[in-house]
């Protein structure tokens, strides 16, 4: 019913989460579960492992699903890990969701340390991979580092700017700043908490997505996930 | 130093063991130290993804190797898993090794029940997947079940016609005679106790080679692994 809820919006491709706390194997597992829906689904569905793939389902009135980690301890410690995990279609990897982990610190560690050491090599092997690195979740001094560590332009696939509502999931104006002059993409979120409840008005939350694509270019701007229906 | 060898010897490209009764995450863990050693002897080594990669082995004057498994217990009961490891570069599955696993029987049980419901259902994923089935080890029940239930051309490896040296291991010839006729390959054995023992001279292990080309044409006869050094 989602992916044909999907369909029905018009949605062209959709990062969808196959793992957040899962392991290595469970995490296979749902990827394999995944693929199992591309067979199944193939009519309405498509799996996205390229650019062209987007383009295709657009052309084919599908829905591209790119999959993606909301998460990185699946991968463990062990970089080439980043490059089996994007074999299998895995496009999108978050450094650390709502807790550290062994690569670095999320939003709401009192204490940020930044990128560590297994995370600057994780982040170059995720870059040797065509993996995108997300850095959402991330507290801003690690994901600064991942901005500057990543040769690749990185994202907030979904975040706001502090500026417009104040809450350490949404990212200060240095950073998206930095972001968007490394070629990186901000999806800005409607989840309530992060725009500051479900009764801000619409044009507020405009205003803000016009003058972020003034600030940083248009370029760099997107609607991310976590949208909240009716709203 | 085994990789410097191949490369002395001349080996264009080698179907190279990867897993034979390790589990699925530590499956995984060897393909990613094979990928760490294809970027660290990148040139002496390449991984081979497609037939085209050989010929690019070739030209380039390295050794293109394939992932195989000599097992398939790995694959656990999830006929997608063929898809995961195909995507990670497995190209040659052996449905048994020397035991009975839940896809069909090894050529040293008492009893051969041939190719089960699994394993009907992991011959058509591995098909889809472009995964070369391999029944070196297989019985011969199993393995002839295998060759009409594949949609592709299978394999014997490694192995001999057992009326050149009589061995559960090698082949009768109606399963050869079958083999090739659905376009497979019979890579034949240099391995000791399936030629007869050491003192056996080339010239008989030759004239079978020539007389099994005569017999099910000289595209379904190869050199199959487990050489002999020195021989």
């Amino acid at each position: 019913e989602v992916f044909e809820d999907l369909r029905r919006g018009g949605v062209t491709a959709a990062n969808c989460t196959c793992s957040v706390w899962e392991g290595f194997a469970e995490t296979m597992g749902n990827i394999a579960q995944w693929n199992r829906w591309f067979h199944e689904h193939g009519d309405i569905l498509l799996k996205v492992r390229t650019t062209a793939d987007i383009h295709r389902a657009k052309q084919a009135g599908k829905t591209g699903i790119v999959l993606g980690f909301q998460n990185s301890s699946m991968l463990g410690d062990d970089p080439e890990m980043a490059g089996i995990f994007a074999d299998v279609g895995v496009r999108v990897v978050q450094l650390t969701y709502n807790i550290a982990n062994h690569l670095g610190s999320s939003c709401w560690e009192p204490h940020d340390g930044g990128l560590t050491r297994a995370g600057h090599r994780m982040v170059a092997a995720l870059d040797d991979a065509g993996v995108l690195v997300d850095i959402s979740h991330v507290g801003n001094v690690t994901g600064r580092d991942a901005i500057d560590a990543s040769a690749n332009p990185i994202a907030v696939t979904h975040g706001n700017p502090a500026s417009f509502c104040p809450s350490a999931r949404n990212k200060p104006d240095d950073l998206i700043g930095a972001l968007a002059a490394r070629g990186g993409v901000i999806g800005c979120t409607l989840y309530p908490l992060f725009i500051g409840g479900a009764d801000v008005p619409r044009s507020a939350y405009c205003r803000m997505l016009a003058d972020l694509a003034e600030q940083i270019g248009v370029d760099h701007v997107a609607i991310g996930t976590d949208a909240v229906v009716g709203w």
